[in-house]
């Protein structure tokens, strides 16, 4: 029984194409732990956990694949049991450091995943003798340029989340807490087609003043500005993320002005992004919006962050960041405005980079949505 | 408006006997990623992201706790603000190492937690220029040993577990899936005292000999054994997690046999846990009675974990671990027995150590419990 969203032909050119890279970087072998990394080469899913479980790839090396005998059944029905890869299982009690070691054979340059944690990260360097460095300039380079089926599941996400946000002002309004509101948010988020709820964020009133708050037993209010900051996985495994600022009835004037110059500024960074582009260029357009209107010091963020099997990654979109943007990159332009004790705003989409700009994939509407009895005043 | 399950003076305690533990261990600074470590030390939770949070102690450093701006409210409503610690917060763009490399100043040996990523660890690592080591025989030392307020939040954890296990037979029957019951228990969970769900596995028939199998669409079927493996976290932050072994109407007699062989099993572990013991002790009481019975092959992962503010943490019960059990520490005693497309089982409870012995958690019924409309044959 194959758990896989791709073909198994898709996995090995994923693998080859790593370790070709590998090589390009002078690397020798990298370790991969589970995390969105694994589950991009392999399809293996699950969080680090306390049992060794590695990809160990290279230039000279066959793919092999350490992993708790526990856990072998179900990394069978991944690509590592359809593309037939070397097992190297162990047991509790044995030394699983050791399988790694004779993986990698002798190396001297030896790159490890990013979600890999120090548990296993200090002991693998210790064996190997070596200063382990990141792989990450390796494994986001496939990661970060999605092909065309991945991008049809980035889409699918999109049109889902988008009709969770349709939906909002069905359950948003004065008199219910953030929590009984997010509560039916996350099972819409089920409900319109994704396999996870990843996080629900309803700020309302102060609290969306601050950028991570998730949600709390406060009672929304008249009058209220509302951040609603939501998304999951898709059966596939790639993730929706999107953020709409809603209103209860009627805003205070000058937070709808606020807010209407925040739409422009995240429209700024979306007409910005184009192939050949800096990430730190699309950062800027949406930045110099708010600085020209006086309000640069309440964008507390960077603009954005990359989008696919993992919620947050590569490409950043933030100030200082040159890479520059290619064709088939997804990311998220999401500025934000925080006034500390008063109210919060945020407007996210989810943008590809195409031949020549970008698309987005969130088109429910961006400006400040009216929700509740009363009509929106201005 | 904190948010911290215990006074401030107990992470006050806390952060001063790993700063001592540490001097002992003759390491100049420790440094603290977010996940259990951190949440037992100052309360704070959330996962390790991509922007690092992380708090520096040593014997001879004041606490600091680096932390993106975005995430400073929400720190400052745990002992971060209660105590008052020195705060090193960066925004997107800045540099947040050098933050870490000014708090730890001059050293020659660090430590790092077992959860910090290979993301922070790698680049941490070059900046100090030194090759850092685990902290985990430091920091496992406060966590392992549960104070009396610790040990009150796991009875909750547990009684609030025990109750939905003494609901499963309402739900679990022939005709439904997996998924299906396990929706109905996973809402239990919650309404039973916990916070989370932290996982819910329901193993019919041959899925059941897959010690990781979580759910799935398969059908529940007249005379499937079933392992039932559920926990959450109370309001608190500690953990529950206990499992049970169904039989849908009549058991096979040999099934039967084979599980009342296990019930032995665990509950001879459980008879050899007492200060004094080794974990490896412990493992092999339960270890002997099922390869006494012909069943050892059958065995095919440790005996137990510690629990806490993570559901796995040390001490590991263990083939091999001569860690010395003392009076505070708790973890699970769940042996399982599995065979391979077609059935498995596996019992647990939660196990504090006491002045003399063991006090098990969980009381729920021990024995294979019959549900649906027949009653158990043997």
């Amino acid at each position: 029984m194959s758990t896989l969203p791709f073909p198994a032909s898709v996995y090995a050119a994923r693998l080859a194409r790593a370790s070709s890279l590998a090589a390009e970087s002078g690397l020798d072998a990298i370790i991969v732990g589970p995390g969105p990394d694994l589950q991009y080469l392999l399809g293996v899913e699950g969080d680090t956990i306390e049992r060794l479980t590695a990809l160990v790839i290279g230039p000279d090396i066959a793919p092999t694949v350490v992993v708790p005998r526990m856990e072998l059944a179900k990394v069978r029905t991944t690509a590592v049991g359809e593309l037939g890869l070397a097992v190297a299982d162990w047991v509790d009690g044995e030394d699983p450091y050791a399988l790694v070691t004779e993986a990698v054979d002798t190396v001297s340059r030896v790159g490890v995943s990013d979600a890999l944690p120090a548990l296993h990260v200090v002991p693998i360097g210790e064996r190997l003798g070596v200063r382990l460095e990141l792989a990450t300039p390796v494994l986001r380079e496939g990661r970060m340029i999605k092909d065309a089926e991945e991008i049809a599941e980035l889409r699918r996400a999109g049109d889902a989340i988008d009709a969770v946000h349709r939906r909002v002002p069905e359950w948003l309004r004065a008199g219910r807490t953030e929590r009984e509101v997010a509560a039916e948010i996350a099972e819409a988020i089920v409900a319109e087609g994704h396999r996870t709820v990843e996080f629900v964020i309803v700020g309302s009133g102060p609290n969306g003043a601050d950028p991570h708050h998730e949600v709390s037993d406060r009672m929304i209010e008249e009058g209220d500005t509302v951040v609603v900051d939501i998304g999951g996985a898709v059966p596939s495994g790639y993730n929706s993320d999107s953020t709409r600022t809603y209103v209860v009835g009627s805003p205070d004037p000058e937070a709808a002005e606020r807010i209407a110059v925040l739409v422009r500024a995240q429209q700024a960074a979306v007409d910005a992004v184009r192939p050949g582009a800096t990430a730190a260029q699309v950062d800027a357009a949406a930045r110099d919006v708010l600085a020209a209107a006086g309000l640069g010091e309440a964008f507390l963020h960077r603009t954005g962050h990359g989008i696919g099997v993992s919620v947050h990654e590569e490409p950043y979109i933030a100030p200082g960041n040159d890479l520059v943007l290619r064709e088939g990159m997804a990311f998220s332009i999401e500025p934000g405005i925080y006034f500390a004790g008063a109210w919060g705003a945020r407007i996210e989409d989810i943008v590809i980079v195409t031949a020549d700009g970008g698309e987005r994939l969130n088109v429910a509407p961006h400006e400040l949505v009216s929700v509740g009895a009363h009509a929106i005043g201005s």
